[in-house]
């Protein structure tokens, strides 16, 4: 018995044990090769076979094509809020962006400093981020619509993604990566740091729709360019292997549950557990508008900022941890993404209830 | 019994297996804390903790002093490539380069790429990189001097460093990082791959002089900003949090061998062994000049490509596997980083005799 606790961290965050018991057990000694992938030479066919099983196992759970190319790059959400204008914004033509949180902001800027042109076709800062727009044009010009799936730190997600023609659709999602069914063919360009629903830090899952990768100028930093790493499958330079490896076993695990469809079904139940929680009561306040919810980050306030203090330190004594908000919000955030288990849950509504018969 | 072989592999490459142990032994649950380091929000105090200490082993073991940060970046020596043209050329000062191999010659392609002001003042690319060039002037009104401090793929390795007056020196050390002594304060910047010498791939190590800092331009990738993260010792976003765990440890590893004098020492005497026996036959012929051989990558040929292979696979059979020189050069390459034990390197010269008796 390992001891675990129920891990409610954004990110990183919990992984499903399965896979870390597998990890541990190869650590020193990867198939009987008398190394581990923490030495394996990038080269090798060995990793060539982790990389490319990979690959095809995030293409097959949502059934990529063979149009989309799927990459594993560093740097995290902040180095493609660069990648995207920089390799994608084409003749001066605006990249158009929708404002719905802090890491959507960071994406903006990002162009902005770069001096690439873009523009914000629409925004829910007026009120503190609490939904998703829905009221916006998609100028038919544009180099590319780029929208945040998830908003971590306001607990809110786009329910149905929007409708850009022609205009490429790219998402950072982050923090709800391959968390429910979706249509792979809307969009141009995905990216996620691994580090909520995919894998450790240190990885960052792209996909890419092939006819793209022809916008890639060849006078922006190499680590930046989607070009030269779809040409090398990643491997341009050395990667960070061993995250490939965790993610690669992350998307076993997926199918292994059922594939995605089972999955999304748990993920539904977990969040519906927790909302309707949020809703019995005038204890706990949810901030996300409820047509805007997140499945994956689920935000809440209670009476006071005290008790809000109390009720953290109160549940990592029962096992609990992570459920502080973020540190620009405040209030209590429990990010539920695949990995935790419905029990993690199911413990926690039961602490809440009893959390508020004592305190409400 | 692990059952594990020598790992001659270029990078990533051999880590010290007690360090193995420890990670395998933590993995599930890291100081009775519930969960995995894999798991480990970056922001906690657990992991601020982690990197903190990494922070200050990697400074003590060298004697870095509070004027230096240690940075732990991603993108491994290609994102410095970029990075050290992007923060550090000043008013369109010409950055100098010294070609002494593949990896010289991409830090040189990016400078121009980028198209930053920049001079190659010396290459042994004449000779096939087999030495390090020591004729060369040093403009004194450059932004810098970029050396690279050992090459892999050639064998060859800086035995002393340049004097280069008040232009600051900056070293890609990916393949000998910590490998010996060496003066801190001739260095402005150093950085590393950490895959080679320091840990597993995904992690770069940054060691930067502080008031470079003040040159770093905001109209750049923040991902490649070396003041951001400066600011933020390391955690802007999130950085790979297991890859800077472990090399914390391997950090740990060289001061419980005995420090930096220690594995020098050791480092030295598996050097020799080799050497003495490349040196003592005809049948093994090594490439690089006797005044510029490495203490980390010995590269030799031996009579004929079949040889080769029959040597590499042979040695493989034995145990002792990574041996086939790197791709554009062909040939043999012992790699023996900090981490492989004396007793690899004299497994690998017994069998050299061995196989030169039967194939000589």
């Amino acid at each position: 018995m390992e001891n675990r606790v129920f891990n409610f961290n954004p990110g990183p965050a919990t992984l499903p044990e399965s896979v870390l018991v597998e990890v541990r057990d190869e650590l020193l000694n990867y198939k009987g090769e008398g190394l581990s992938v923490l030495e394996m030479s990038h080269r090798s066919k060995t990793f060539d076979d982790i990389v490319n099983d990979a690959v095809a196992v995030v293409k097959r759970i949502m059934g990529f094509g063979d149009e989309y190319a799927v990459l594993f790059l560093q740097g995290g959400a902040t180095a493609q809020f660069a990648a995207v204008p920089l390799n994608l914004a084409t003749n001066g033509k605006p990249g158009l962006y929708i404002n719905t949180g802090s890491w959507s902001k960071k994406a903006i800027a990002e162009a902005k400093k770069l001096g690439v042109a873009h523009k914000v076709i629409a925004s829910s800062e007026e009120a503190n981020f609490s939904y998703i727009p829905t009221d916006f044009q998609i100028d038919p010009d544009a180099s590319y619509l780029h929208i945040t799936s998830n908003n971590t730190i306001f607990g809110t997600q786009w329910q149905s993604y929007p409708q850009t023609g022609d205009v490429p659709l790219i998402a950072d999602m982050s923090s709800d990566f391959y968390c429910r069914r979706f249509d792979p063919n809307q969009f141009a360009l995905i990216y996620a740091g691994a580090q909520k629903n995919a894998g450790p830090a240190g990885v960052t899952i792209v996909i890419i729709r092939k006819d793209l990768l022809e916008r890639s100028p060849d006078n922006i930093p190499t680590v930046l360019n989607y070009k030269i790493y779809a040409e090398k499958n990643s491997l341009y330079n050395t990667p960070n292997c061993f995250g490939i490896y965790i993610v690669g076993k992350v998307m076993h695990w997926i199918e292994d549950q059922g594939g995605i469809d089972a999955v999304e079904k748990v993920n539904r139940e977990k969040a519906q557990l927790l909302y309707d929680t949020l809703d019995a009561t005038d204890f706990y306040r949810p901030t996300a508008r409820p047509d805007s919810r997140s499945m994956m980050n689920v935000t809440f306030r209670l009476p006071d900022e005290e008790l809000e203090k109390k009720f953290v330190a109160e549940a990592a004594e029962n096992g609990m941890v992570g459920l502080k908000g973020h540190r620009s919000v405040g209030g209590i955030r429990a990010s539920i993404y695949n990995a935790m288990p419905l029990e993690g849950v199911k413990a926690l509504v039961d602490f809440m209830k009893e959390f508020e018969k004592k305190n409400g």
